[in-house]
């Protein structure tokens, strides 16, 4: 559908800014997240090309012809593949277009380069679109905190449920939870749910298999929702039954690393700062080597997207980005615990869109 | 785990005299598809690199550790990233290394020839593991029909218990039918549930959505299952109550096309008189127009790959091919039909991998 504000044209013109002051003159949209936040287009092939005097031009292909009426009613539209092509051919005479050198693939730019007109350029461009949606605006922050209590709630109907229980494979869980999403309004999870338990819990990208839960295992429980194009991601690990002493040490330090990742989260830090808070916490407890990925990453329209926050994350964070904070102690064969919360940064403290669910060490 | 058969191996001995044929002494393999098939691999960041030689070397990050580990047991591990940087820096010493050129990016292009060694040179290749992966061996072939099984099981359940049904919500009736092949093993949809009423039904690509479904609905439901890799897709259209003779004729139509489709889907036919074996039925009757993609497409390791039966497919079949035969009607505003089975190409009348649901008019 066709929305009542004009979010993505403020958007456009400020792409239109970015481009006029790289001397730019017109964008070649090809990553088809940037065609969404551009356009509103949903749909899974389409090219956009924005020009810095704010002109576009957008194409797709038959199959698609009544949705980009619905969802872009105010750009003109292409029906034509390959749809890159089509509006690089056809959307109007610019000196330097610039190209998504981080999305367009070799093979493709040759295929482009065939079509350019003869009197424009091609310029590689990387950045250009995600600078633009690191900072996210008041209906992003409130499509992301929804589509968050979305998840939420299904995670919590499944603890008050009983769901999550001994005896009960792996793959069962991560069926329900997946289901409770889905009836919930999630058009799918956004990515493949993680329930790791016992000695699976040391993978940290571990799926959902066919293992039994049993007794004393630790059960980490990674999951989001996707909606509307909006995602969410958080992680809690469980202990079934009864939690052994190293196990709740282990979940002790990985918690208090998370709650130093959420207090450093403040505008104006550097993003390796927020890395090294929870970092050090777990170094300094003899578990650095097992903390085997970054602390943390923006979300959006995309599960993983930026800011970053590892030891080579660039740049400081500011009000209106998003920030996962998710350290983890992985224990090969022997079990890991990992705590995820969501953040939106703000002036003051972050805002938590993942609450709700404690993150002291709960016994199931 | 790692498989006891050597498949994995006589697929990179199949790609290393691919290699060796066209004067290419290794190839520097990025698409994780590709990683998958060559070595069983199914971790999220990889990168593998095969020499003509047959040797191969690996690389993927420390989240992997122990994963790649268990997957991949004969092949050298590097743990670093980017690992596509890292297999060619270390894999080994290579005239002419061929990259995939129709996924790497033109910024990970360059990213790479900043690495590669000063005597080597990277050369553009496309299609080298696509086409190896055209032809399924037995171990596919019963892979593709298993998790074809699942999903017409599933399907077969959700009829039987009346959860497609009039009253009911277009995304409730996709949460039930994916969770029937969540709890019969699969690891996720293949694709996003399509179940599309009434006048959605006109719409090929449109989702599960809120409308509840009326009496006398068209009701396509396009649906798959991912288990272990591999993929499953077919379409069944019902009829809600009653069919008016507009649906009648407009099923009867797609029906008789997809019929012919599969009647024509033989070995040494060329995938585009597939096609025209479809469409040209629809054409006759008069709704060329309204037939808006193509007929066909392989599935496999994606869910769309080669071959393509479309107007402008190339090639021709072969035994061991994987195609659908999906033609379609879509009247805008009104509703659309299409039906859509997998088939296996053999040496004589193709195997129908989505049996077990009728494709004759089916009132619900």
């Amino acid at each position: 559908m066709a929305y009542a504000d004009n979010r993505f044209d403020t958007r456009r013109r400020a792409l239109a800014s970015a481009l006029a002051a790289q001397r730019i003159d017109a964008l070649l949209v090809t990553n088809l997240i940037h065609v969404r936040y551009l356009t509103g287009f949903s749909g899974s092939n389409a090219a956009l090309l924005v020009g810095k005097d704010r002109t576009a031009v957008i194409a797709t292909d038959g199959r698609y012809t009544t949705q980009i009426r619905e969802e872009v009613p105010e750009i003109e539209a292409i029906i034509a593949r390959p749809s890159a092509e089509a509006v690089l051919r056809e959307g109007g005479r610019y000196d330097r277009i610039g190209f998504e050198s981080e999305h367009v693939t070799v093979a493709q730019f040759e295929a482009l380069r065939d079509v350019c007109p003869e009197d424009s350029t091609l310029v590689p461009l990387t950045g250009a679109v995600e600078k633009l949606r690191l900072i996210k605006g008041d209906y992003e922050i409130d499509a992301l905190a929804d589509v968050a209590a979305l998840a939420t709630q299904a995670m919590i109907g499944l603890l008050d449920d009983g769901e999550l229980a001994v005896g009960r494979r792996e793959f069962e869980v991560a069926a329900d939870l997946e289901y409770r999403m889905r009836a919930l309004g999630a058009e799918r999870p956004s990515f493949d749910t993680i329930v790791a338990s016992g000695p699976n819990s040391a993978k940290p990208h571990h799926g959902a298999g066919d293992r039994v839960i049993q007794d004393e295992d630790l059960v980490t429980i990674d999951f989001g929702a996707h909606r509307g194009g909006f995602n969410s991601d958080m992680t809690r690990t469980f202990v079934m039954g009864r939690a052994n002493s190293t196990a709740q040490s282990v979940y002790a330090t990985v918690l208090q690393a998370q709650r130093a990742g959420i207090a450093a989260a403040r505008p104006g830090t550097a993003l390796v700062d927020v890395d090294k808070a929870c970092r050090d916490i777990i170094t300094d407890a003899g578990y650095g080597k097992n903390f085997v990925h970054s602390t943390g990453h923006g979300i959006g329209l995309e599960v993983h997207e930026g800011p970053s926050a590892s030891t080579s994350g660039e740049g400081v964070l500011a009000p209106g980005m998003t920030l996962t904070i998710e350290p983890g102690i992985y224990v090969p064969g022997r079990g890991g615990v990992r705590i995820e919360d969501t953040l939106v940064i703000t002036e003051g403290a972050p805002r938590v869109i993942t609450s709700g669910i404690s993150t002291d060490l709960t016994v199931v």
